[in-house]
């Protein structure tokens, strides 16, 4: 389909570094970090400035050719995987991996899409200061790949998803045009919003090149507490005091169920329950200063727990009495899915509902999907404060076949999730997008007006459809 | 242009009450809040649902009727005033004004989109929360209006434009489908944020009917400073050391030229220095807290201000000594517009560039106008933590006809300040939008890709081109 007379063009365009073709080394591009999707792609485009990927896309353009933009390769959708028909070429951001400019008393950074994300963690450590976005994959994924994804991770509830933290945004449209978008204005009000257009549209929309981050103060102290309450809803409670107590120094609000940590606890070697109660809800709060002042974080958390005792929200607490302490209660959260995991197949969701009915949440639709599917066992912990529920449905006990038992009941169980996620008014994708994976329920549950706006913004942007095909946008059968 | 055949299939549709067409109750609503453009309409139609919104939409657009959406009429660019030739009706949200929810617990209120800003003060003050937006013309502006044009005000600096407040949004799009997006969802990442896209399109992508938007807590205590410092430079060197000693709680951060000051001391009585030296600039600063823990935010200002002098940042300051003394710090700056005019007539900038570009820009900019047009005095002060210019070129001394020396020196000193803020990658409109008055510049100014887009998404939302005709988008011969 894409002969080597057009691999020569792009040759010619961006040089002999420019275009891999070796088998070898286009491989590990071709499937997806979970290893569920495989595609096909006679060689990966890799310029190495803006104006060479401007080059990259008018050419693809006048050819025809269909572009998947990559970065680490770390989609949990599929969403950078190419199409397995070897019809389109992808465009790897990799080598576009220089820190333009980090500035501590801006608190900006302005980086290349290429900049893998514990590089940018460094380049701000070094500087005093942070870049608070973190998740699994920070030894590969890219920033590029994160704003076009709006990656969440743990630090969500007081920093926000990628969307807060992008002040600036430089990218090649479809039609090769460079958008300049770079420079980090507070109020900026000349019409629509093209940066947080970009933000999310995985790829579809046009490729990000570079970007204006935003970044906080280094943390100069912290303290992490473990939490036995009662009922999701007492942790809600306790999270509104505790934003009301200690306001933006809240960095985590995790809520786990006593399942869980009873999981952990007999997979995880070396690992204990914090409090001397086993109480059936758990949470995990870090709470965070930029500063030495007094009273410190330690010294106010407690006061807080204190007065939740008082009120009878928490049945048990402790603080970590150390760094190594407070590591150790992070890692029980942690090694909440490896824990599952030994536990048998499981099919995990990310998904998220209005943090007021997140409690609700957490025990109904554990329990319907019980019900609805006997034998399976369903539980459900997460980012209480950001009402993103990690839910997670067990096979039944017993279960050897974990593959044959997704592909009988997964779609169903699937189906059923999705739906009651989307009854409490939630979202079928809270921090890992559409990709491929998400497609097709996009395209059942996403009311008309919602399609008809995903599909005339995505025909305006790129009418050839060149960019990233067949991600997020359902297929015309599919809704 | 509009008979009365069609004015009474809107009546039959919305109700006698749903349709205005009493020519003097319609001619308040045909004049912007400046006076400066005048528009005409046969009709406001003014439902009172959002299934009526949109059932007024459908019609319009089977019918090819322009529709102008109006809030409380108080742009600052004529968004909201219809085209002089009557083609189009006005659809005025104002009965839409009902707050849904308000729920101190979530921190989150949900209004109808004709709800008064100073209402919600109201009702947020009512339930121990705050609603951290205020502008000048928060008596009529409505929250249909403040998120169409993604409004600022005074409290950008901590809170953010009505952008960051904004958590859901509820709309009737051209085709008059309804976008359900009302659920306040901290992660949601499915496919392109129609709400990013909405907040600040000025009705010219469809019509928002309600919000959900985010509270904070009310303050318990404040304290306002006021600071004498020898140049921008100085100023912005004084704002990082404040963050980062004072963090989050730095909740206004004002600059000030001594001769503006010097302006408000001349004209408005009762006004003083409150500082002893006068120094070439000066700083408005105000610390709140949202609670009353020690050490509270006088003693905190006391405290970097001291570091400050210490740096040789400051040349003198003064902490209000009570809640008199802190409404007369603030008086000073409220009033520097008004002084202003006592000094003759004058051209006011709405713009916007990089925070750290500010003091350079305050200074060259005003320099070089003042040499540009001979006799003109061209001056600045603003949100310096918001990179928000208020930039001001006064008419020559003896300037007796202010609008003839605006209609003949008018368009080249416009044209002369927008080119100086394109030059250092500012903004042409910081907070008020494009309508009707920025529309041409931003079609001189604005890159090929910025424009191609802004089109391209108005047409795939658009296509009859009937919601907010001539705003916004530049017409074909402006660039």
């Amino acid at each position: 389909m894409i002969g080597q007379e057009i691999i020569d063009r792009f040759v010619a365009l961006l040089g002999p570094k420019g275009v891999v073709t070796e088998p070898d080394d286009i491989a590990p591009w071709l499937t997806d970090w979970r290893g569920r999707f495989h595609g096909a792609s006679p060689a990966i485009l890799q310029p190495d400035s803006t104006e060479k990927v401007a080059a990259a896309v008018t050419l693809a353009g006048q050819l025809g050719i269909p572009l998947v933009p990559q970065g680490g390769n770390t989609s949990m959708v599929g969403g950078a995987t190419p199409p397995p028909d070897g019809s389109a070429l992808i465009l790897s951001l990799r080598r576009m991996n220089r820190i333009h400019a980090l500035s501590p008393d801006d608190n900006l950074a302005i980086c290349e899409a290429g900049v893998i994300l514990a590089t940018l963690h460094d380049a701000a450590e070094k500087a005093g200061r942070r870049f608070p976005l973190s998740l699994g994959a920070k030894g590969s994924a890219t920033i590029g790949g994160l704003i076009s994804t709006n990656a969440g991770g743990t630090q969500v509830l007081r920093h926000g998803t990628m969307r807060a933290l992008v002040e600036g945004i430089e990218a090649v449209l479809p039609d090769g045009s460079i958008f300049q978008g770079l420079d980090a204005l507070k109020k900026d009000n000349r019409g629509y919003d093209i940066k947080q257009l970009l933000i999310g549209a995985e790829g579809t929309l046009g490729i990000i090149t570079a970007a204006s981050l935003r970044l906080v103060p280094a943390i100069s102290a912290r303290a992490v507490g473990w939490v036995g309450v009662r009922t999701p809803a007492d942790a809600l409670a306790l999270l509104r005091l505790a934003e009301a107590r200690l306001g933006d120094s809240v960095e985590a609000f995790e809520i786990i169920a006593d399942d869980g940590l009873g999981h952990v606890l007999s997979h995880i070697p070396g690992t204990r329950c914090p409090i001397e109660t086993r109480t059936p809800w758990h949470v995990l709060i870090e709470v965070d200063h930029a500063d030495l002042s007094d009273p410190g974080p330690a010294e106010r958390l407690e006061d807080a727990l204190a007065q939740a005792m008082d009120k009878n929200l928490a049945v048990d607490a402790a603080i970590a009495a150390n760094d190594a302490q407070a590591s150790a209660f992070w890692r029980i959260r942690e090694s909440l899915s490896e824990s599952e995991r030994a536990q048998g197949p499981a099919l995990q969701f990310d998904i998220s509902v209005p943090v007021a009915r997140m409690p609700t949440f957490m025990i109904d639709a554990a329990a319907a999907a019980e019900r609805a599917f006997p034998g399976t066992t369903a539980s459900s912990f997460g980012h209480l404060g950001d009402g993103n529920v990690h839910f997670h449905v067990r096979a039944p006990k017993g279960t050897l076949d974990g593959p044959n038992w997704i592909a009988t009941d997964g779609q169903s169980i699937n189906a059923f999730v999705h739906d009651a996620v989307v009854a409490v008014g939630g979202s079928i994708s809270a921090e890992h997008g559409i990709g491929q994976m998400k497609r097709a329920e996009l395209g059942r549950l996403a009311s008309p007006a919602r399609l008809h706006a995903l599909r005339a913004i995505k025909a305006a942007f790129d009418p050839q459809g060149l960019m990233n095909p067949d991600k997020l946008i359902p297929r015309p059968e599919e809704g």
